[in-house]
């Protein structure tokens, strides 16, 4: 039997599926790619990585270190146009903006998202590293819970992300799957690209929103959609899974907040986010 | 001898330093106050609650609930103008974007600051506290650190925005006044404004970015300009000083993160914000 060739970065299903072509200066096409939904929503990492990769063409500087996005309607599989603006450049740092619209069913054009983000190169950081930080506790790969093992998750419809990413998730944090949840907010995982692509900036960005939500672990069923996202990119990800933690701490007035801190193999502390996000009502 | 009125919200330095004056659909005049000014920068907090206040005024919906500013250039006291665009309105959130302009010494327009921000009605937030962060442990206010003990900040130049602020620090953060810093890179203290004004959602958006440093506190010296900060603003700040912790764990590739929580007088975590920093050189 032949060997699969591995996916690798700039050829996988996550490439392929945030690619965008510049059709006219600062505008791109994109289709947003129904394999990247949970339940009917698009996944909003996915969503930042695309905008991400337009900001990063249209940018004098290729990769994000400070990226946030307001989600303003549900974007739909299916054709989209980002349009960037370029606020800003200069030699180490630049500042651009990014809209992601799609077409209704009559025609009208919609602003799903925008973004506001400031790039720089990841390779220039060359500062000593002081992270207090410390990757999180949790069990090893295969101690942790794939999405194979136990019952189907507990919500109905397409699951399509779940096919593209290889995920393990810290038992700790899963009860509610049967009905205990510990009732902390805290999700922790492994997280890979099912076809084995390793990561790089763009993947972070699906990296902080492609685990079960904190809410879970707090006993709240209903989606969290998310209203405000933003990441800070610190560091070019080592080869290997990614150990991601994410907490919420202040769930209150029917918002919530989830913290999440994405480690690499080498144990750097690569991402870092918050989102805003709508408890379930 | 006449007492004097304790300033109130509405009536305040903070408040006519922080004004706007609408000049056109979504365009405002402002004048950057010399008052809150640090060494010669004017401070990150005091722009983007100018910045929040004229985007509260433009969008159907009162109170920042997120809110997100990329610092482009250095800002001076003096003229400015801000330009505000709806980018989408609903019935309990509306966004929009703002950006500061000033014009340098040869007339030319320059983008000071780029705000995306999500507003809504605190008022109407009544779903369930279940807040897990706890306050941080710091000593009372009497036993906290204020400006005028000790040895004078470590920086020339003005200071003037130290007047115009009602700052007592934990003790056990300011050792680098007396050059022991602890090196967990955490300022703590608690906030209010010189004149007595209370709080609101505005001043947190001040308050998270006006403690000092805690690259001091990592025995760092030399200023850390703030590339990106946001703010969640969680609930309207009950009257009396705030207490904040700040905290930095991944100082690194010369880029730093500060974390910031503010808790009012009855105890609940009325914000966090996130920002951005280049580490000292």
């Amino acid at each position: 039997m032949a060997q699969a060739v591995q996916a690798s970065i700039g050829d996988s299903e996550f490439d392929r599926d945030t690619a965008v072509t510049l059709r006219a200066p600062g505008v791109y096409d994109a289709e947003l790619s129904p394999g990247w939904t949970i339940i009917r929503a698009v996944n909003g990492g996915y969503l930042l990585a695309l905008l991400g990769r337009a900001l990063g063409d249209a940018l004098p500087h290729a990769d994000p270190f400070t990226i946030t996005a307001h989600y303003l309607s549900a974007s739909r599989p299916g054709p989209a146009e980002i349009r960037t603006e370029t606020v800003r450049t200069g030699r180490t740092l630049s500042t651009g903006q990014a809209s992601l619209l799609q077409r209704d069913e009559d025609g009208t054009e919609v602003e799903r998202i925008r973004v506001l983000a400031t790039y720089g190169d990841l390779d220039t950081l060359h500062g000593e590293v002081r992270t207090s930080a410390r990757p999180p506790a949790m069990p090893p790969y295969e101690q942790c819970a794939g999405t194979g093992d136990g019952p189907p998750p507990p919500f109905s419809g397409s699951s399509a992300i779940m096919d593209r990413l290889a995920i393990r998730l810290d038992p700790a944090t899963v009860g509610w799957v049967v009905g205990a949840p510990s009732g902390k907010g805290e999700t922790r995982g492994w997280f890979g690209l099912a076809d084995g692509r390793d990561h790089d900036p763009l993947s972070l960005l699906l990296a902080v929103d492609a685990l079960p939500p904190t809410s879970f672990d707090l006993g709240l069923s209903g989606w969290t959609p998310t209203v405000e996202l933003t990441v800070h990119v610190r560091c070019r990800p080592a080869p290997g899974p990614l150990r991601i933690a994410i907490a919420t701490r202040n769930l209150a007035g029917g918002f919530l907040e989830e913290d999440a801190e994405v480690w690499d193999s080498a144990d750097r502390l690569v991402a870092q986010s918050r989102q805003l996000a709508k408890a379930p009502r």
